[in-house]
């Protein structure tokens, strides 16, 4: 497959994260076919990118950057010839994935990459009905909103072929994204894994009556929610045993051990029942809270920390 | 138990935590009576509260903060009729916590609150010779270093008084810390129960060859880690129903079950096999990195971060 860089993107489905590609792409200055079929997602996205590109302002445009640069198409069979990738933001349904990728396959030249960002189907679920080139189709998963957060989990499945998934690395890459290459199509790849497993034992602690709701979320961000923007796990461990990991998982984490084997025991399961009870407790505290406020106050934050990060050029 | 004001404090043992929580206590303008029998210990505590005084500078003293405000002792027990409360940073060994609040309680006036600074210690395994008033004796576990991070676990054991236990919550709310309420004495208590479900999880994905060490950590710092310092658990999910917890968790949550089953399908098991290749992975990739380089930067982010979070009231 050739390599010649990425100009054109097709946008197909503008739901939340549809929208969130649609104005990064704008602002890297490439160029976007877009297409929904809900009626009125026109007017809708126009609205939401002319309000936000004061944010990409504020973080910084391509010097090509035009918010004229995009075209919204009723079909977007007429169009395939002109991109270079697509990037698939459809309902996260096994069939309906499965259809639209065959007839994408079945339309696009075949060094077009067939990206889904999915969220944890497995594109493996939904290429076999893709007789052209099933081997450019791979999983390029964004964390909400992809406009600022630059996580993009890259998921090939068995038969993508090793130079889409670079290629795909390498586009990401070059619009300021920090892509991940998952290795196996694991359920729910990593960061949505990594986060229930943080998400069940706030749950089953919950449940259990050990603390509220409201103070369970201020020991993750008074606490250990506050280094992991700035070193992840296994960092975080190797600076806690002075550079070597070995050296804290020896001592802290064998010690650490009963905590483990105490959790396991306690598994929150997610069901009708015991999802009354949490939600009476998280909603009894949420219902007081100004929510608004919460996420423009996130949001100007997260901002301020992006940009006091990327001055920061050994955290990742 | 009167509940005057605390204006002199005693710290038992001058490792990183106790060290810490010197430095903290005399910027907020208390008076410190600090004790440690290491050899040495005094001198490296004088060195290191000079050199880290400018970060509290920087971050804020109290009108009446002094550097001069405390004095290092042979024999804790000539002073404890002069402290209101004492904060202990002993080795983590039962044992040794026994005869040490043992002591404690027996030399000192009986409206003293004492409290350990274990990170997963309860305190009832440490509070049956102490036979004088072991309703005063409760954890109060810091996040590492105290003297920046706000967290305070405040755990009681069931025998502790609740006067004691508000006593000491109002306390660490006046040094601007972000105390919680631990009902329970739960093994490891909350913070490094929630830790630990995301460190297991990630050792789990690494030593199965599903991301990299590096990449893992980038799910966290660029994915969901940079929201953690803002919005936790909770918050985050009711944000993403629209307000609502359970409009989360019944449609993503119930589609992520299957993730989750997975999840504890793979459960990592934490030996010194499975220790030695995880290591090998994690440490081929810190032993490239400038350590030093990521401890200051992540510090000077930090503190950024508290800055700009400061002024967003409805942030924990």
């Amino acid at each position: 497959m050739a390599t010649y860089p990425i100009r054109t993107v097709a946008v197909v489905g503008t739901g939340v994260i549809g929208s969130s590609w649609t104005l990064l792409f704008l602002a890297k200055g490439l160029n976007v076919i877009v297409a929904d079929p809900a009626p009125g997602a026109h007017e809708k996205l126009a609205a939401w990118l002319k309000h936000e590109w004061v944010t990409m302002e504020r973080i910084g445009l391509a010097e090509n950057a035009s918010l004229d640069n995009y075209r919204f198409v009723e079909n977007i069979d007429d169009f395939v010839g002109q991109v270079d990738l697509i990037q698939e933001n459809g309902p996260e349904r096994v069939d309906f994935k499965r259809n639209l990728f065959a007839h994408l396959d079945a339309i696009s030249p075949k060094d077009v990459l067939l990206i889904s960002s999915s969220s944890g189907i497995p594109s493996s679920q939904f290429t076999m009905d893709c007789k052209e080139n099933p081997g450019r189709v791979l999983i390029g998963h964004p964390f909400n909103p992809p406009h600022l957060l630059p996580l993009v989990e890259v998921v090939p499945h068995p038969g993508t072929e090793e130079s889409c998934t670079l290629r795909a690395m390498q586009f990401y890459r070059s619009l300021g994204k920090k892509p991940v290459h998952i290795k196996q199509e694991t359920p729910g790849f990593v960061a949505n894994r990594l986060q229930m497993a943080l998400y069940y034992e706030a749950y089953s602690l919950v449940s259990r009556g050990v603390i509220s709701a409201e103070e369970l979320d201020i020991t993750i961000t008074s606490g250990p929610g506050l280094r992991w923007p700035l070193t992840g796990p296994f960092m975080t461990n190797a600076l806690g045993g002075g550079g070597s990991f070995r050296h804290l998982l020896e001592h802290i984490g064998m010690s650490a051990k009963p905590w483990v084997e105490d959790m396991r025991k306690h598994a929150f399961d997610l069901t009708p029942e015991s999802l009354n009870t949490l939600d009476e407790s998280v909603q009894s505290w949420i219902n007081n809270v100004d929510i608004g406020q919460v996420e423009r106050e996130r949001d100007q934050v997260l901002l301020d920390l992006m940009e006091s990060k990327s001055k920061a050029s050994s955290l990742n």
